[in-house]
């Protein structure tokens, strides 16, 4: 369990997974290590194998006991789950999504930010000429990830199959405070709300007042709304606009994969799963999947792995580490080119600028 | 009520409805009226006053009635619909949701492609060098739409809302079934189905199952999946993947308006809110919305009205004269370059060349 304070000696829970997941998290931890021998905090690690080779092994997802484990670590390094040999969901909802739900990660923060040097998909100097620099709150506990689905008659003409949307004052109370925290701490003070409040009236309403009524303890936040089909639209247009979004589990899980996309791809793109109360350890994560074709080639770029290191130096207090992370990662990307390297080359290079 | 067979004289229901419907319609209007001139059709219209003016004026959204008169029409030409005088979502799930539910519009139409001479936002030569040119055939009586959503204890610390996405087989099958003939008409014969089957498990398997059992009658187009998520990352990287998508209502909503997007702009972007049946009319539209800070300055972009005039051309049987009508959108955008032109001015040139 993380103490609210930093600690010099940090224990972190490794699950690296899936495909690439175990290639990248290795470089990240090599950051991790470049960190600590350079005067920030020192790591020590315990792996967790979890994923699908544990899955077919044993028929175990996440064993009763492994998430008492990790509870005493400071926070979890995941790199991927998934798998094409495991039936869709199995592993997504047996691992990841239960791991997000019993450790209470209500806020899956996802930044996107275009670096130089990176090309991002938009033609930039005419639709972003003041660069990509955004974060997404996004509700990891609820919305329509609660698994309340079901279905009736299956492989009848007559079958049916619903899939629910729970969506609490709690829930959402919560992330909406983190958000405005967010964004009061950032230069532009700016909050974008993203729903589909025209549709989903109950959801959208309780999402809308919320932001309402937690915005007067933020009378220095400004607040936008934006329907996701309408958003999806100005992340390509205008993103500059943007600058913290919070959005439902579902929403937030479409326009992050976006957003990683027009900032320069998803090899980049980092993520925490994060309990601001600090009662339960965050995980971090790159935003990509285990991309299987390319496993063990050591192809994958870690980059997004690393800047999810950073993430968890900044929750852990560790802010002046978490700096020196993203700036090293910032000069890689910067001279970084149209040169083709390893998972191991990328993540030697930036360590070694630690 | 539409005859299957193509027939000399339409009977046109319109709605302009609210800010820039009425006057995006009046150039649609233009140009159907010159294709009747050109050898085409012969057009009578009814106006229908549906929107946000009605409902101040008499609290009325879809008055009983109308929607049988609707019936008796050939089809129907919509503008937009909604207004910010008007609570969100009355005369959304007031006026369009309830004519696209009662009209049994199963297959919601949206082509997207990008025709010369037109700007994207994205770098196109390096994404999409070989062009944009999909169509996504949207679910449009089901899934989260369908208003079975709830709240309990609204307005206290422990509210909770629901919203509930219906799927059935039925609804799945014809929809699916629809956009298979789509694919096998297009020369690439290539659909992909979009969903998030590893988290909404239920509706998820239901429409895989779906897909792989109707694509048993049309062995000679190819199939493909994508997660959502992973959908917009394509939408913006590599559009020129997709041929054929078939998807549930929300994810159609929400891809359909990257699509618009990332084919110049939602003012270019047409629908057909399509009954395949026969047994009502269907229902022709722009995807964009009132825009009412433009309204009745002259400005609005009839283009993707004029578009839709196309499809429902196209949907009555009149395919050559579709044709001239997408032909005279081409050329006219194609020449367009960045002069501004008024709404009328676009719809008399497009007109024009008919
Ligand atoms: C793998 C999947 C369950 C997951 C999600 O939908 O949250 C992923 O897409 C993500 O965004 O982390
Ligand atoms: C206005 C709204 C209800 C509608 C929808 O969500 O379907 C619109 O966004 C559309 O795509 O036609």
């Amino acid at each position: 369990m993380p103490d609210a304070d930093r600690t010099d000696s940090l224990s972190i829970a490794v699950i690296g997974g899936d495909g690439i997941g175990p290639e990248v998290v290795a470089e990240g931890l090599k950051v991790l290590d470049a960190i600590g021998g350079s005067g920030g905090p020192k790591v020590s690690t315990t792996d967790y194998d979890l994923g699908a080779q544990r899955w077919h092994r044993t028929g175990e997802t996440l064993p009763e006991g492994v998430v008492d484990e990790l509870r005493q670590h400071d926070a979890i390094l995941l790199g991927a789950i998934g798998d094409p040999s495991v039936p869709s969901g199995v592993l997504e909802r047996g691992i990841l999504l239960p791991l997000r739900f019993a450790l209470d990660h209500y806020v899956n923060l996802r930044p996107a930010k275009l670096y130089p040097g990176v090309a991002s998909p938009l033609a930039v100097d005419r639709v972003a000429p003041n660069g990509i620099d955004f974060v997404v709150v996004r509700e990891g506990t609820e919305g329509p990830y609660v698994g309340n689905g079901g279905a009736l008659r299956v492989g009848t003409p007559a079958e049916i199959a619903t899939e629910v949307s729970v969506n609490t004052r709690y829930g959402v109370e919560r992330v909406v405070r983190d958000a405005f925290a967010r964004a009061q701490a950032r230069p532009r003070k700016h909050l974008t709300l993203v729903h589909k409040h025209n549709v989903l009236t109950h959801a959208g309403h309780l999402w809308r007042r919320t932001v309402e009524e937690v915005g007067a303890e933020f009378p220095d936040v400004e607040t936008a709304y934006q329907h996701v089909d309408a958003a999806t639209i100005f992340l390509a247009t205008d993103p500059g606009r943007f600058d913290v979004i919070v959005t439902d589990n579902l929403f937030g899980d479409i326009i992050t994969d976006l957003a990683a996309a027009i900032a320069g791809g998803i090899g980049l793109a980092a993520s925490g799963n994060i309990n601001p109360d600090r009662t339960t350890p965050s995980m971090f994560e790159p935003v990509h999947g285990s991309a299987p074709d390319i496993a063990g080639q050591g192809k994958a770029d870690p980059t997004a792995t690393i800047l999810s290191v950073g993430m968890l130096l900044a929750h852990l207090g560790h802010d002046a580490e978490a700096s020196r992370v993203e700036a090293a990662v910032a000069a890689d990307l910067a001279e970084r080119g149209d040169t083709t390297r390893t998972t191991a080359q990328v993540g030697d290079a930036t360590a070694s600028r630690l």
